[in-house]
């Protein structure tokens, strides 16, 4: 364990500053939080108005406090905060945690004290924890070291779960709910606005603990996404899942977003990929973020799932209806298959349709083992989801017998989702160590996050030196485009038309000042001939000089007419979360109207980009559905690789080409429409 | 309260046929409970080998019970089933309940074996409940008549919903689940197969309760839809709302729709349907089906909903979440408006941004009363949710005072959230009426449901008699849409080209026996004169001789090219579960594709049908959306209603018009594509 895991995850002296001496006050708490669960360090309560606090001598200042001390609490409101960090940064204080709120999240003023408490922090080697931070619960070594209501609780279920929560009130709420039902946590850490410790390298403190084998996250923003990533493959690397629920999954996400990329993408599909490509599990539900952790400890991700179950059952109605939430989301309750089927023959088990019904053959529990041994058997599923009726709520141990000493056999994971209220079956299998689910959807989450969990990505980034100009055009677009892979047929005319041209073709306007070159009559398509093309660019010169007399234009840009069987945007832009991202999009308006678009972090290989391709449900009729013509998925394929390489190209910011046309098989894609935003200027809006 | 209901929800002689004397099995629990629960009726246990049951006098036969009996309880295996019917047909008993399984939900010979039941019961004008069925709970008279384990319970609290369900074991799941907090029921009828009484029968009397304030309702399917549409009629004009969660909304439900329209639709978005046109709240999770009856009890649907809350939280995270969830079902947490500004300017409360952040305000009662008044007074909100964290868990009564005292104002709803594992909260809440939810998903499920809740929709059926072939070919079809008041301009050729044609036209093969006519090339495009139409009918009667030589011809249908904005498909349709429906769907590959449809119960209003034409995410750009020129979208919604008047046809079984052209404004729609299938014949697989 480093020094900072040391201070900031066990600190044995810790300094309160501003513990009030009234014990029903907020700031109180965390001193008898501490006592409260047997944190046996010292403690100093630092308060100039009272000789003691809660029976323990105070301090009137920092500065009197004796000795070393790990972790300073600031419990002081706003405005006292910054004082106390610099007197931190003077006693060589390792941790420091802010309690209190008004900073980053609260507006520009408060960004701007944010960052001078930072600077204070940082200038005396103080590692900060908040501002807006609960503090840090060590379970194991009795260290309640927070304000959440949630340790009036009279103790703390031991768990194998670190919980690290932007949401201080989450963290309590998250507590409660796994207590009630025997799931405990090594450690809760309230990252609260990370100004300086982020949850990934929380996370990243969090796994050197080897009671640690299973990480959650409770996320309002991905703050520091290098950071996270990298927590995610060390976990990866020791065999210790990271399990996360991340706020902004709805619309009202998506307002603030200002491209047309960007507003496609909404900022929630990043975060998507971001989790996906880094091998962290998403849920979506609180349920699944308590529940999914047993099933994925210990187990590592694999390179494919079936995203089916088998599924046994002592309640017709109960099993029927988790496999219909499972199957909203995806996942198929699978008969049994042939190796399946032959054990349940010999136990003299049913197997007939989606439900392996025990209610007639007995919920004994060698009948259990038998009927989950024979699911687990099956080679087409990824797990056995055992479901039990009233059985769990009367009978508890009978209930969960046969599933615990079924799951104790090796082969793939046991689950189980009980209908009726059952608290006492929960904490049973909760000892056991296995995943049960409260309600079916927190059963159809988490099993989905499981089935779509994959080990981190490993893409390297390679630096590009491509030449942007400050105010690239059209023919500049293109030739960034060109340099990372993906040519494109147009030339640029500045005189006469260009011999050799493959007519029809048209025609457009070059000019960095003018973005949207069809409103000013900057467009001419299917230009039949050389005279049409001359003629059509006189008349376009001349619209053009009376609509944007002060465009700089650069040229005309004229290319041959495409056809081809599909219409696409392909993206690229910088997410303000997670970083570079590229997004295949169905063309035309169906991408806003169907939200059809495929997202990832960029750069991709070429096996993500197909990945892309498959997601897309506009580009089905090119897969040779219904003996419709193919389209050339490999050559786009390697667009949509060429294109993610800006990434690497620190000087583009957004790009876009819409639209890219996928032509039929080995014919190509073409360029249609091109755009690049450097990163130099203040991205403008993206034609529409 | 009618015979039947008395003796059915309230019996007071009861025969228990089967009862073991073996108190541990399953066929003695419903006489244990009754006496556990507190019946003071008479029981009439029926066991030929016991003198006694419990301490019960027993009978060897139901021929030797003296006097009547109200209901009788068959307890026995399913071969014993049908003469113990036929017993109680012979003594009259008004109601017999089967337990046993077996009948028509395991196949055909079962299904054989519930019609012989049914039958007997019928020749004795014995009502039946079941097979299949868990019995009759009626909380206030103490009647626990039932093998339900949940009734192991030491007590069962009381309640104002009725719960019906198909599952017995999820009616134990609710019951339990139910107690846990405070949410408690009139009765629990688990109506099991329904081979005579069904849901909308048993709920139908159920409303008849002065104490039955709310039904809910599990079902596995609609077995009769009319019975389920009255009842729900009554209780509309009762104000007693129905609720309901119905399994089949996953995708292997789809699997077994036969026809195009079908494979589209579902069955699902037909019940969807059926659920919306009667007024029944349909919700998706198991917790809301809990959760949502105190929302609507004694409320009435509204016309129009802003699918849109105001929140009130003490705790951030807590708050975003909840907040999060409902945005992911499309409602807004809006931020106060000038009505609610003024109230909570004038009560000094924080008043910026979607979430009113009671955090530093404080939680006192009248600070709670304040914020949710002003929040109750926003002119654009459904209802206003209390978000509560920690408090909900160590200080129940102090976190749900002001929220219960405000909601005794008169105004809109007050809901809860709780974030903590809050049980004693969830229960004071319960107690005061109001709804309160356990997790962000059961939140947002049921505000969904309360926002789309509408009175039931009455649109007279007319029926129509309008004349149709046993085989129409596509000029029948067509003469079938122009009886309903969709004409279109096609002419049938049957020797030389008919005068006044408007060229280019389309020509195609008429024959009841080609469905698929591009495929044995009975269809040309884009013919331009009359010369073109004489030798292309000609080519194309040869390639049918050819292809199709058994096929009747009668005739070439002759119609001018139609362009337009959009090529939808509308088809009409006989769900097996709800009846006749409606649907319309983007064109082409587009419904598949991206599921762009939109179904309800046939016939439509005109209204209804421009709902759906709204619904649709295809026809927004024919909306005037981004310049875009507008459709005949009026024309269309004709369209739609003349085709939903198949309803009242019953010699149509399904019928199609695949693509229907949309003109612009004042251009109409033009039928591009007709096929009708009788009702007299097995529907073929339609074209694709």
């Amino acid at each position: 364990m480093t020094p900072l895991a040391q201070a900031l995850l066990n600190p044995r002296r810790i300094a309160l500053i501003g513990a009030s001496a009234d014990g029903s006050r907020l700031t109180a708490r965390p001193q008898r939080y501490l006592r409260r669960h047997g944190f046996d360090g010292d403690l100093f309560p630092v308060n100039p108005h009272a000789e003691s606090v809660l029976g323990e001598r105070t301090y009137a200042s920092l500065g009197d406090v004796p000795g070393a001390i790990d972790f300073a609490y600031i419990l002081l409101g706003t405005e006292g905060v910054e004082a106390q960090v610099a007197a931190c940064a003077a006693r060589g204080i390792p941790v420091a945690c802010v309690l209190a709120d008004g900073f980053a999240e609260a507006g520009a003023e408060g960004a701007v004290r944010q960052a001078r408490v930072l600077a204070a922090a940082r200038a005396g080697g103080v590692r900060l924890l908040g501002p807006n931070s609960m503090g840090v619960v060590n379970v194991a070594a009795r260290t309640a070291l927070s304000t959440n209501a949630a340790l009036e609780a009279e103790s703390l279920p031991p768990g194998r779960v670190a919980l690290v929560s932007q949401s201080g009130s989450m963290m309590g709420a998250l507590l409660s709910r796994g207590a009630a039902r025997g799931l405990g946590f090594t450690h809760l850490v309230g990252t609260g606005n990370e100004a300086d410790l982020t949850s990934g390298e929380v996370a990243s403190l969090l796994l050197d603990d080897p009671a640690v084998e299973v990480i959650c996250l409770f996320l309002e923003a991905i703050r520091a996404p290098d950071a996270l990533a990298g927590a995610a493959r060390k976990a990866h690397a020791l065999g210790k899942p990271i399990v996360a629920l991340k706020l902004g999954r709805s619309p009202f996400g998506a307002e603030l977003a200002t491209s047309h990329t960007g507003a496609l993408a909404g900022s929630d599909a990043a975060a998507d990929a971001f989790f996906s490509a880094h091998g962290i599990l998403r849920v979506t539900t609180l349920e699944a973020l308590l529940e999914l952790p047993p099933l994925v400890a210990g187990r590592c991700p694999r390179a494919r799932a079936w995203r089916a179950v088998g599924v046994m059952t002592t309640t017709g109605g109960g099993g029927a209806l988790v496999v219909d939430a499972l199957g909203v989301l995806g996942i198929e309750a699978k008969c049994p298959d042939s190796a399946a089927s032959a054990l349940l023959d010999g136990a003299g088990l049913p197997r007939h349709g989606r439900l392996l019904d025990m209610t007639l053959a007995g919920t004994r529990p060698d009948r259990v083992i038998a009927a989950l041994g024979a699911l687990r058997a099956a080679e087409d599923t990824d797990l056995a989801l055992a479901v039990v009726g009233s059985s769990a709520q009367f009978r508890p141990h009978d209930a969960v017998a046969g599933i615990v000493e079924a799951a104790r056999q090796p082969g793939k994971p046991v689950v189980a989702f009980l209908a009726p209220q059952a608290d006492a079956s929960l904490r049973l299998l909760a000892e056991a160590g296995l995943a049960a689910f409260r309600t079916p959807e927190g059963a159809a989450d988490a099993i989905r996050a499981f089935c779509e969990w994959r080990a981190p990505r490993a893409v390297p980034m390679a630096e590009t030196r491509i030449n942007v100009p400050d105010a690239p055009d059209e023919a500049d677009a293109r030739a960034v485009f060109a340099a990372l892979g993906l040519p494109s047929d147009a030339v640029v005319m500045r005189g006469d038309p260009p011999a050799g041209l493959r007519y029809p073709v048209a025609a457009k306007i070059l000019s960095p000042d003018i973005p949207h070159k069809t409103e000013v009559g900057g467009v001419v398509l299917h230009i039949a001939d050389e005279a049409a093309l001359r003629e059509a660019v006189a008349a376009m010169r001349a619209r053009i000089a009376a609509a944007a007399p002060d465009a700089r234009i650069t040229g005309v840009l004229v290319q041959p007419m495409a056809r081809g069987l599909a219409e696409l945007i392909l993206g690229f832009r910088r997410d303000p979360e997670v970083g570079p991202v590229v997004l295949l999009g169905a063309g035309g308006v169906a991408a806003e109207l169907h939200r059809d678009t495929a997202l990832r972090l960029a750069p991709v290989t070429q096996e993500e980009a197909h990945g892309m391709i498959a997601e897309l449900r506009a580009l089905k009729p090119l897969t040779g559905w219904r003996n419709l013509p193919r389209g050339d998925l490999d050559a786009l394929a390697r667009a949509v690789v060429a294109v993610s390489r800006l990434a690497g190209v620190d000087a583009v910011a957004e790009a876009e080409i819409n639209p890219l046309i996928v032509g039929r098989e080995g014919e190509g894609v073409t360029v249609a429409d091109a755009l690049v935003i450097p990163a130099s200027r203040p991205p403008p809006a993206m034609p529409r």
